[in-house]
């Protein structure tokens, strides 16, 4: 299949080259020419703008930092939607705010393309094992479209609805997620002030009421779980600062919506303050640290 | 055996009822005439103090409804202790603070009896079937000798440590609790605001970081978990006021041990608003109804 | 002088009436009609755009709703710096983000248009009356230039340094404004719930370290301050939804500056679930009723 | 007039030097012999316990660190009530929780004393200047007798109402001083990131709506303010960990009353992080560095 890929950071180019290895001819663009030549060396086509890009492809796949990047992309006037044939399927892998994700699709779709937003998890161990999640925003006729080929850089791939739910599915969950590591780290700390047994107590919890992801599979407590970022100095996972975007992304939907997020409010504040005292690249759990006497 | 049972309210009189059943010979007081006349019925003898009910008894439990109470029963001037005979096993099954426990153990101590605590979750409904988890804090010796009679009460009896850190364990749980259930909640209601639909929501989830009891079990919005109280007009299951106890005594003990706990102090003050709206009575997880439009 | 006035609303109406009242020619610019005519009738000449109402004009002033439309009216095809001539001083006095704030005056500033920010405070009470405070982003000379002009419109008319700054101003006040009405709120009903007299409790504050325009001239409490909106069923004053605006651009503004603003996060939440229950029309005083019984 | 004064710490001591200087007989007792022997040079005369003290006093007054002191001094074998004589004036002078002081008073009425709370603001400075607030529950009786003597230790003498209510507006007063204190750092902070001078927004908010005492007199941003601890390397003034106790008896009365008070809870939390980082002695405006970089 001819594919245009365009946006090759540390997500996009692992998932570029899995779609290269599986057999794909890929048109590929970013700013970053050194990447473009080493993806070109692994049989990747070099492409001078989006639009060139999308020139001729039978599918358009983008991964970029944030919504400013996707309007551009897409919208600009060198941008993907200047040079896509009508028909060919779409899909924006970047995590924004759903709003963005819906208007870029509308006008994709006023030129009769079908757009799909697809925001993944997994970091970039996922990106390079190709075991990433896709949470997928699109037709059930698009989906299906487009599931063969995400599969060949993700394990899981869901169908969270319309365009846009894409985005809502991934911020919900990291929104719960941002609170749920804090909460762990509050137990765990308290606990460990009162005078528990960590271990015993991260054993309780993980069989009873506050069993989470964030305490059975990603304890904050350094020691708890062998394969924790806590127990390798929280370096690795998911950083701080990631978290931080995604929190922003759902405060701020939120705002539009009009919906209250309590919790979900302080979360972000309380990264913010991590980040603030220079510890946003750590893994998000290091967030434990704030409840802790400075080790 | 005979057991001296004090304390008959919802939990403790459907627990005795347990044990009478398991052919124990049971001591029961309580300042409720008429349940101690029903239990009498039974087969349990009725005395007139708690200092009267330990005497001669070859275990004494008790399951009170705070710290007030236990110091009284047990401290007091025709408390257990005034009746217990050295080297009589003991424990005490109400949620109190960590303190509180281990003062009143202290006590006991000096007389030549080891005192467990031994707080429970799993509710009426696990009280009446024997099926509630036991939170032990105990010698190693003591939890041996506890364990099976515990065992005629409850399903799973899990030794935390030394006494006082079964109210810990507890605590901390019910702590993270508290704020995953908020946190479940404003991820439900931001995502059905956004147009996401919340079974499907849920269902990523719980598959996802997200996943923890109170979204895969206990999900509060309506139609995700059949069983749960969400699906039955917050009904049943786990009071908001047995809530706002537990998250007062986490954040008080946190206070005495000059631990912050900021996400568990919210969650209090969010329940506590919900409270003072009237919805106290309600199951913890109607809670979601703070993040929802008056419906 | 004549002088483009664009933006005619709940604010920009009385501003405009005064300027006309004070002896000035203007070049009025709005998508509402009706309000076009009556001002036409004082003697304001109504335009077809934004450009058309800057071209010949020896200052212009804005006073638009939010960002978008400020960025549309400013740099628009048919916006104002397509009809302004060079030299021209401008000022805007929406309530908007510092960022787009200064990103306009730069857009201005590269056709030799020196442009001011200049929010107000003082609702449309003070607009009509002619005493609003405006919070001025300029250079010294723009400043002085303004000044005079702005004075026709308002009583205090505060230079806060360049341009940018009237907006981090406003939010900074509002921000705090925010959190210690809340703070207020919460004061008072403790008080009350513990059982001292409000009138007392508001006059020892009022001479103590917990003193505030929140207490001593807009108190919460029905009854203490007679003048503040408390006292007449929280109408007129500052709606709940503009402060909801004004803690949703500082947050943002924080946000970008990655800064934590902890209390204003709570504040901002705690604003939008009174908003969320039907009461964001009104006064932001109202929020009082979230931690009182239902009445 | 024989006075009995029990209690002789950081503040006691000052105090009781200064109704000594007054002319007035002091029954003096602390369990710090050092500080008996130093205020006896001054003409006290030592008692060796709170009963020795009051017998023959004609007005006993205690200054104790916390409620458990209280209940002591006043209930315990050798306490105030054991040797005070019926009809005799009483006072105590410590911040306890209004609970605590109403059931003392309570016991004290039993016997015919008529006790009053009488906590204090002003810190050890005002202590030593006799330039204290007080804070007086008390019936309006017990207040007219109080009075003169207060008004040797003290400058305002503010009657709040029946006893436990001198309690209720000292920690309603903290609660929201504890609050705008954090909500002014936030503002500070932001306006500093965001590229305000510091000084200039201190002016704006001190003559608009955000004005407070902890902006107008003692700001926390350094510089803003010669005479407060910010200009000073936060030291004096009043420490993190008093303020900490006050924002526990608050969040402690409000969760006895049912009472929600979230923006006080988070703030406890926030100086409770503060103190765990290890800057809990400094003053309470030092608060403001949770906001800064580290510098």
């Amino acid at each position: 299949m001819n594919i245009a890929f365009i946006g090759l950071g540390n997500m996009g180019a692992p998932m570029a080259r899995n779609l290269i290895k599986a057999g794909h001819q890929l048109n590929l663009f970013d700013l970053n020419q050194s990447v473009l030549a080493e993806l070109a060396q692994l049989g990747g086509r070099i492409s001078t703008s989006p639009k060139a890009a999308a020139e001729g492809a039978e599918l358009v796949i983008t991964m970029l930092p944030a919504a400013a990047h996707v309007r551009s992309v897409w919208l600009g006037e060198d941008g993907v939607l200047a040079g896509i044939a009508g028909g060919v399927p779409a899909v924006d892998c970047s995590t924004i705010d759903p709003q963005t994700a819906r208007e870029v699709a509308a006008a994709a779709a006023r030129q009769g393309v079908a757009m799909a937003d697809a925001p993944v998890s997994g970091g970039t161990g996922g990106a390079q094992a190709g075991t990433l999640t896709f949470m997928v925003g699109a037709s059930a006729e698009l989906f299906a479209t487009l599931q063969p080929v995400l599969a060949q850089m993700g394990r899981n791939i869901v169908h969270c609805g319309e365009v846009g739910t894409g985005q809502i599915a991934k911020i919900c969950n990291n929104l719960l997620l941002g609170i749920s590591m804090i909460g762990v780290s509050e137990a765990m700390a308290l606990g460990d002030a009162l005078g528990i047994d960590t271990l015993v107590l991260a054993g309780i919890i993980n069989s009873s009421t506050g069993r989470c992801w964030s305490s059975d599979t990603y304890n904050p407590w350094p020691g708890v779980i062998e394969t924790a970022p806590a127990s390798r100095g929280y370096t690795g996972g998911f950083g701080a600062e990631l978290m931080l975007k995604d929190l922003g992304l759902a405060t701020e939907a939120a705002r539009q919506a009009h919906q209250p997020v309590v919790l979900g409010a302080v979360a972000q504040q309380l990264y913010q303050a991590m980040s603030l005292r220079g510890e946003g690249g750590k893994d998000f759990s290091a967030i434990v640290n704030s409840y802790r006497k400075p080790q």
